[in-house]
């Protein structure tokens, strides 16, 4: 199957290729009726596609989140590419995964876990470095942690987006230390590396990125605190002050109680890590967004849902030099 | 030490007793410079008192927090009776223990004790009735559970109010079960027992309420949470889908994150705790107020400092009826 | 006029029968360019309906909020069961009542009824005991009180709703009087039970449940403190204070000026009443959205526009449990 | 009783007059370990005043409320005026009216009555006329309604206040309906002219400017349009649909839930109302603040504490420039 | 250009003339399998039109923004007007100006003009005088001001909008200047009539309404607070006092922060243009609103998504009555 | 003038020096009647201070903001350092700068405006470049831009603290553009240096920090993009769209209206400077006042008016430990 990747398609050429189903509805139209309106995915990006014939039909043969195989022709609707599909597959589990065809990061994460390994190494107080350490040790953990996404949607949605944003954060509280050193470096570092573990179990990316129910019903703050209160209970001689220490910069990490933070920052530390993640976070989702539009030519993105506006992509020229 | 609790003082006559000192400043005044200003307490109530002979030197004596032997006069100054001291004296504590002068429920705690076992025996689900009992099996946990105050200074402030408050919100949720069959009755039940269960590790009530660090830091609602699932984890076979809801129950009981929720409530019987236990707060908060203000003879209470209003106490026959 | 109601229709199978035109829309699309899209309800549902025959004749022949007679077939379309529509004629008004049509309490109205008459004997004060039995005694008034749904779309949406939630409300009160004997229990009585009659004036449920002019320009908690106190007006030596004291948590029952309260609570009676009537409502809206899920074999419930989340419905086998 | 107005004051001299006790206050201190902390008011300002000497005594003599004759010095204390009061001394209730010593407006009231009056006049719908004259036609409610402040603190806070807000706002909507020829002329003044009437049972100024009762536990918006509604419901062939939009621009004109209105405006009229009420109400609380700084000779006011900012009065030739 | 303007269109009727193309969408569905969905735009109204014929080709051949001329049918489409296009042609841009095809104020622009003109000469100080005169003589300025709408979609969202709502904004402050003679009126009068100058850049009215680049990120308050500095720093002796409190007003005309004022009115002229150009803006926004939904004989507009609510039109009689 | 500084006092013995009157006000106390309360500070601190004797003479002979010259005892009182003064003699203003006793910051201002000076070097765009230079080759620029105060009461509130505050910012912003190289460094880095010159005209510190009337009026918002415009306007061939990214990221770098930014951020450059310039203000922030709590052995600061929270010191090892 060498087909070619989303990024590569262009419109007036035939496809040919393995896909993810991201969504898949059987709508009311067309010549005959009824016509499937899908939209298709792999690890660079997604694209709409529709099927016209016999759809009553082969809307039976596979769901949302299968891997299918799919010919066809790309096509231009309204200024953007489609896919007319002819033949549509279901690829058996056994030969597609799912997740290979998800967003990725584009960070080369055997880089970053070499790096966090090399920060781990920099902490001075050995109860903080063997916590840290612990965790690593597992190669379930490693596996878990340097292929989830970072959220379901907003920033750093993609495979491997927890580890990027976790390198980022650490980079940043690097940075913020230097600034500030009557900061307790060690806390801080070991604090970024693990705030956002409780987001290995409060998202699932198999076939797509979504909560699970136990991170709607508890959330990646108090599951990921819990991980680190429980690691660091096993630990002989772990200080009590420094176990809620910890505690409190997990749980008061989003800041505010309005973000789901059961307690607001009360430490010097625990404000760093708020501001240093909140900080990655948004540059992160205004990059992503205006990125992407820029890929589609526009001066303007779509307004933000959650943002409420809408940002400045500016002419061509200037976005060329930002980028030099 | 045979003297008078406060709730008996009355002006022009001599005074003699022990107090918990719960306030102690040295102010500028008087005739001698200095004097000392005073907030006494017993399980009765609470007592302003003046010291104006040799303030310098006595303050020296005893702390804010101590029980003292006094002597001296009950007068009355702005309408309000206050006591002018002759002698103060720090009683050993192996003498008097300060938090039998503190606020108690006017409850018989041995009766709430009983109630709750009683209910407990009715949770008809295997797991859930052994996790309840599993808690108040342990003689260290029924001490605690059955002294500990219900909140630092809102609504249940005094000693037993913890188990007070647990009590109401159960009775309350029997009733909501009434209305609604459809509820999990034995998880509702379970969940009221446990719900503040957080607040023993929250609050300190040896000289005085207040937050612990670990209260502060981390708070009841996550504490709460832990020693429940922890608790569940201990017995065999309990159902993970139990120990989820139950988790989110305790998690999600105050029912907004704006008030310290990590999450908001997801099932019928989070959103029936929560509102459970806010009725019971907020009435036990109106009444207690109202029942201060009609005892000095006021028609409104003093605008209260979180609830943004003052509330109507009304003429003294309209209480009076009330109170039938 | 044999027909099935929708509650018990199936796919593949012929239907005739009679519902209400809840929503009427003449579309563009389908082979003859334009078709009717429908939705129809009887007192035990909804049900999308298509016609797609001379859609622009036959839509002259009937209005939204009309009984229509159909007969067609039961098909599925995406999963769900959609009726395709042969024949549509009018029912003349004179042969069938829309009102009929809508959703229905499933509880018993004549024993609400007389559960309400036996707590209004029960209330001790002759005022408020007359003032409760004054309504009641109006036929007019319990004609309108037991059909009247409790709100145009939240909780207790449906004929009989107003009944239903008062009666809880009123039981909610009772175990609340129980807990806290301090409170004036005839007076929280008599509030409970007319606490929402003025929704029988801001709702209007002929055709389907919308509001009143009045009840936009108005709204009921004004209208129902206005018709109780013109109620007490008319009764002899009716006090005063009392007056006051049910215009206040009449007045007052939405507990805050956000939800539409113009003075906020200020007695215990009026706290307890708006928590009651929040919690019922509440739990009432929890548990119609979970059932619904639950009946569409989901486990979770679509994000609530108002509540802004989704509900979780959990597994089969733990709903069925919980509704043991 | 030829004492000198509180206005005409000044330090160094002797005082005699009489004043109204507007706060009155025992506090520890002096040389005789008591005295009396007054502020007296006229209607032209107030000031504070000491009794030093027998305080104890004096304070037995007369209540807050009161109106005392006095005699003593006028000194300067900090920079403001005190009086140091010699003797004090109840004026009986039969020789003065507390009332007389409020601050009161300083618009000639007579003249705000007949404009009123001519603007009832040129109201063109019968009914609405009608209804505006049958208010005014009452002695009782032309004394009390020119009487009233116009609220308990803030803006127009002195007897007669109530009328002078009245007319300024009626004086803005004939403004806004000749920039808006659409709106409801005869609609908008008898809604203006009637919008506060509420407030005469909402405050008390006999001693002092407070709310009553009901002025808390209902409050003027709803008594408000209770007065109007009755008063329309008397009147022969009042239309309901005028009556329904007076009830509506009663309610809302406050504008929104927050500020205590149970509905929002929801016609052009109401919003018409509730606008020019607020700016009347808001320009009035800034020159009114404004003035008061600017006799102190200070450059900016006193933070306020619900407008959360100071505000500017800058140099002095500026504001003379301003006044021209 | 002999055609109809579309406030004059009726179906059943054939059409023929020229308008602007404001939206135009590709769409799947029709015979053709793709049809044209449009709205068309002249001074007097928008009517929708749909091409479905040759669509694929036509949608070539213009785009938004563009004149058009068409011919075809006037339809009637689920009770609103329709237009069946058989031909459209784009209109060279030398023979049409899209901005004569935008909605238009009705009022006199040139009576306004002079009516502005007249306000500024009554202006008493010479240097608020001379600063507002220096606009207006520049004929630039003045052929942007008098064309520019109030808003993009608000209040005033039309061709001479922004000279309207100034106009209607001057009125409203003569009359509160007469209501309150201690306001600044000449200092009033000139902010009055320069406050929404910034409209001017941060909005652009060639083909349709919308915000530029400089209007989104710096936009109108700032842009005008600048052009009024700037013009004052070119006057001579203009008294720096005088340009602070101008200054200060523009910045602060939206009242508060969260409108986009970066500081809060502080003076009593700043507060009463605040609330005499919110006014202005709200009762445009009202009246215009209900006056579109009477025209389609509508009881209620719907709701709108910036004022949450729906505003009552009421029975054509009352709004009859209400216009005479 | 060999006086001691604040921070080097001890109760118990002689004090003299000079010292800045930061607050005086004359009390009613004491033997004598009145005594003086003052506060007195240098560069190291502050320190309550008394003048029983002759007060009311004494109080005449200086003015808050002037420098005196003392001589008296320090003592102890309730637990805090605190001075009887003896003497108090006015310096002449010739003789003592009042800035010079003014809290200052602890860094070598030398070496902040070496590194500024080596950052702007690396900017690459010589617009840019030049544009930052155009202000520092401003000696009275640079003389205000080091001395002025970062806030008045807030972060960074100490003569030299615009300098430190944008020092950091900009090392935190050069650790951004390390982990986002998407980001436009140079406009960054202007930015960074040029966000907050506003405050040079916005606050006042030659004898307290206190705001001038265009720093309330205007505020730093509008007068720092205001500087860099004009700045760069007189720059030849600057870029347009620059000009506008610049005044853009200056007027939002408050992050959202609330704060006082008339605009929000709408790039990725916006939204890293805001984050950066907030992180770097909490953070100093919370450890200056976790370290003034540290300092007087407190386990946890006093509640912070505007962070709502008191913050954790903790014990004073961890301290210890923290700070190596």
């Amino acid at each position: 199957m060498s087909g070619k990747s989303i990024a590569d398609l262009s419109p007036g050429n035939p496809v040919e290729g393995r896909f993810l189903v991201a969504r898949k509805e059987l709508r009311q139209g067309g010549r005959a009726g009824v016509y499937l309106d899908l939209t298709l995915c792999d690890s660079t990006g997604r694209v709409p596609a529709k099927v016209w014939e016999k759809a009553a039909e082969v809307t039976e043969w596979f769901q949302q989140g299968d891997v299918v195989a799919v010919s066809g022709m790309a096509e231009t609707y309204r200024g953007e590419l489609q896919l007319r599909l002819e033949t549509v597959r279901a690829v058996p589990p056994e030969e597609a995964s799912p997740s290979e065809f998800l967003p990725r990061s584009q960070k080369d994460l055997g880089a970053l876990e070499k790096r966090l390994a090399e920060v781990v190494k920099t902490i001075g107080d050995p109860h903080l470095r063997e916590l840290a350490t612990s965790f690593f040790r597992d190669a379930a953990f490693r596996r878990s942690f340097f292929t989830a996404p970072g959220a379901k949607a907003l920033h750093h949605a993609y495979i491997g987006g927890l580890a990027e944003h976790t390198c980022e954060v650490v980079e940043l509280c690097l940075a913020v230390t230097a600034v500030f050193p009557q900061l307790d470096r060690d806390l801080l570092l070991a604090a970024a590396i693990l705030h956002d573990i409780g987001k290995m179990e409060e998202l699932s990316w198999e076939t797509a990125f979504d909560y699970t129910d136990v991170g709607q019903l508890v959330g990646h703050i108090v599951l990921g605190e819990q991980r680190v209160r429980e690691a660091a209970d096993r630990l002989e001689g772990f200080p009590e002050e420094t176990k809620l220490l910890l505690s409190h910069m997990l749980l008061s990490h989003h800041g505010t109680k309005e973000f789901g933070s059961p307690v607001v920052p009360m430490t010097a530390e625990a404000i760093a890590l708020h501001h240093a993640e909140d900080l990655d976070a948004k540059v992160n989702l205004f990059l992503t967004n205006i990125a992407g539009a820029r890929a589609q030519g526009r001066r303007w993105t779509e307004r933000h849902y959650l943002l409420g506006r809408a940002l400045y992509v500016g002419s061509e020229e200037a976005g060329a030099d930002a980028a030099d």
